[in-house]
């Protein structure tokens, strides 16, 4: 067992939090911005500190190698993402690049060394609130996304992501590729739901990853003066909409206990006191560990829509603009962090995650496990985000202790 | 009976729908823009022609005076507005205006000259879509709004009402106000809404305006990550928003036959996909002919707001932002127009208007009356709004004579 120091550990995590700081004590740090710069130099100086051999990739993923023993062996890799989403929290990613750099640096002050090379990596524009989609950098790292397509992307302002990345002097010169077999990849990641806090865990050890479909829907009705049009002539396409995120919040409870669904953007036009709206987009969000339970909750908010555009009169489009299958982690990922858990004297509680992580893309590369810690009300994506100094540290140490453990092996 | 030149009144309705066209046959003509300072150029130098005596009042409402037999006479003061909605029709307040002034080129060229004045007008800012309040012009000078108050609104790049208003050359030296009394306000305007067309009437017989109440309710729930957070930790604000849609979808067919309600304006924070929205804002608009069931309205949307905040676990803030009253126009107009209806040989058809006009505040001035000309599919405030040109003439020939009979007595 290796026993990070709780104080560098802490003061770290402090240190990361300062830039991009908001004035609530939130985080926001977006991809490529400025502050993104900020974070990387602080980061890749002290990947060296801790005596790494560092090197960026093409699409700006940042890698620092521990040499292991057999410097041959299939490395452990280990990392999370240091972006954030706007006025986002400071745990977030964050905690699990810390938690990784407080490993390699106990190795190096111990003079540690495991079998296995450790990697500890930085994963470029996990949130994808700049940039679509999220998880990109390890989508790209993994083959799932095509490095020319998603280096065209563009912000807002219209700023590719290609512009961006050169910038801030983070356009690396190595494949962003797996150039070498990979044992194991481990993340640690804030819960960001009730879960572990319910259950008065210490630490969490998550199992996978639950399937999501993501959609629009667009109602079309017809746009009129909201005074002298009488009710039976309308064909408003905001009542449609709202009768349909009226059942959306329902739709859940028909399905599963972990199933959720969520309506989180609309838009109305003209969007006008005085006006019907004669067209409103909203998108849906299903999600749950099993796929079959996935795909039911997009049947279901089809037939839904179809019935409430009936109901009032107006038309309806409907877009998955994305799905996912749900992700089992490696059993033997899984076996190792419950046992160091348990070594540790955690109390520790399996969980499936609710939202997608950068583990998510791993999953199709090589073994991959995820730790949890435990979050404040769940909170997250927003300065409210909280996670105690021995919650975090918990994490960490299961984290290390059980990346040190594979690479040992 | 005097009898409109047809095929003038058609060119001048084509010239004026010319001034701020838009492709798709409609009218983007704004309060103070460029081009309301041509079409205001336009029309004064046909008011000009005309020889009309034409004053610019402070506000920038024009008025142009065709002088009576005895010019002591309390005059006929005829008008409407010739500004128009974003991508709205080309009729709307243009008519009224048009036909005014076909009125007194029609005197003018045969020497008629009844006992009063008759005085036409384009009163300022009827729309309400740059500058707000709607009717804004018609409000100062009838004294319910202050003119100072009122120079200082900004549209939404900041501009005041005052500095557009001298920049398009229209901020006159007349008081805002009226100067002389009147005997009579009347004012054509298209019905925009399906009711004429509906009884197959040549022209409509205005009753009054309906009343209403505008308010904005505030639904302050948890903003969390959409994926992990349980469907019964959720405080969802655009659920309870959705909710309360639904029911003013409902509200006016338990309250009366004319009720209308309509939720025009939602707006959702943050918005994104992938978060439960914390804070949604929307508008109700109810209006009815009775002011009673107005207020009903507006009790059941505060009653239907407060259980769909308790239903949902969020906090809800409401505040009605205007209350109008209905307006009853004066017996002797809405007889005058209609018997001059049936001298015309026009079946008319009695309505109250569903939405308000510069009549609104003139009735507070003085006894007011209005002429409604067919709506197809009572389309308005849209490129869409349509009315035939045998309905544009058969208005405009009953406001007409209805004015000059009034003149007469």
């Amino acid at each position: 067992m290796i026993k990070l120091d709780r104080d560098r550990f802490i003061e770290l995590m402090v240190e990361q939090s300062e830039i991009g700081a908001t004035d609530d004590g939130g985080l926001h740090r977006l991809a490529l911005t400025d502050a993104d710069r900020q974070i990387r130099d602080w980061f890749r100086e002290k990947m060296e500190d801790a005596g790494l051999d560092v090197r960026i990739d093409e699409f700006g993923n940042m890698f620092g190698r521990y040499e292991g023993a057999e410097p041959d062996a299939a490395p452990v890799l280990v990392g999370s993402h240091l972006d954030s989403q706007p006025k986002g929290g400071s745990y977030d990613g964050a905690l699990g690049i810390i938690a990784a750099l407080e490993l390699v640096l106990t190795l190096h002050d111990n003079e540690i060394r495991p079998t296995r090379p450790i990697e500890i990596v930085n994963w470029t524009n996990e949130e994808g609130s700049r940039f679509q989609p999220a998880m990109q950098g390890s989508g790209v790292w993994a083959g799932e996304h095509d490095l020319e397509t998603e280096y065209t992307k563009t912000d807002s302002e219209g700023t590719t992501f290609e512009d961006e990345l050169d910038r801030i002097g983070y356009k690396g010169d190595v494949p962003a590729e797996p150039t070498e077999n990979y044992d194991v990849y481990l993340e640690l990641h804030v819960e960001q739901g009730p879960y572990l806090e319910d259950a008065n865990a210490d630490v969490g050890v998550v199992t996978g990853i639950v399937g999501f479909s993501w959609g629009e829907l667009t109602f079309t009705g017809e746009s009129d003066h909201s005074g002298p049009t009488p009710m039976h002539y309308r064909s408003d396409a905001l009542v449609a909409a709202a009768d349909v995120i009226t059942r959306i919040r329902r739709i859940p409870g028909t399905l599963g206990e972990r199933t959720v669904g969520t309506v989180g953007y609309i838009d109305a036009t003209p969007n006008s006191v005085n006006v019907i709206p004669g067209e409103v987009t909203l998108t849906w969000g299903f999600r749950d560990p099993d796929d079959a339970v996935v795909q039911r909750a997009y049947e279901n908010v089809v037939r839904e829509a179809r019935a409430a555009a009936e109901r009032e009169g107006v038309d309806v489009e409907y877009e998955e603009t994305m799905r996912a299958s749900s992700v089992e982690f490696a059993p033997r990922c899984i076996e190792t962090i419950q046992s160091t858990t348990t070594d540790l004297g955690y109390d520790s509680e399996r969980l499936i995650s609710g939202a997608g992580h950068d583990a998510t893309h791993l999953a199709s590369v090589t073994d991959t496990g995820m730790v949890f810690a435990v979050s404040e009300d769940g909170k997250s994506h927003s300065p409210e985000e909280y996670t105690s100094w021995d919650d975090c540290y918990a994490a960490a140490m299961t984290l290390s202790n059980a990346a040190v453990r594979i690479a040992t092996e």
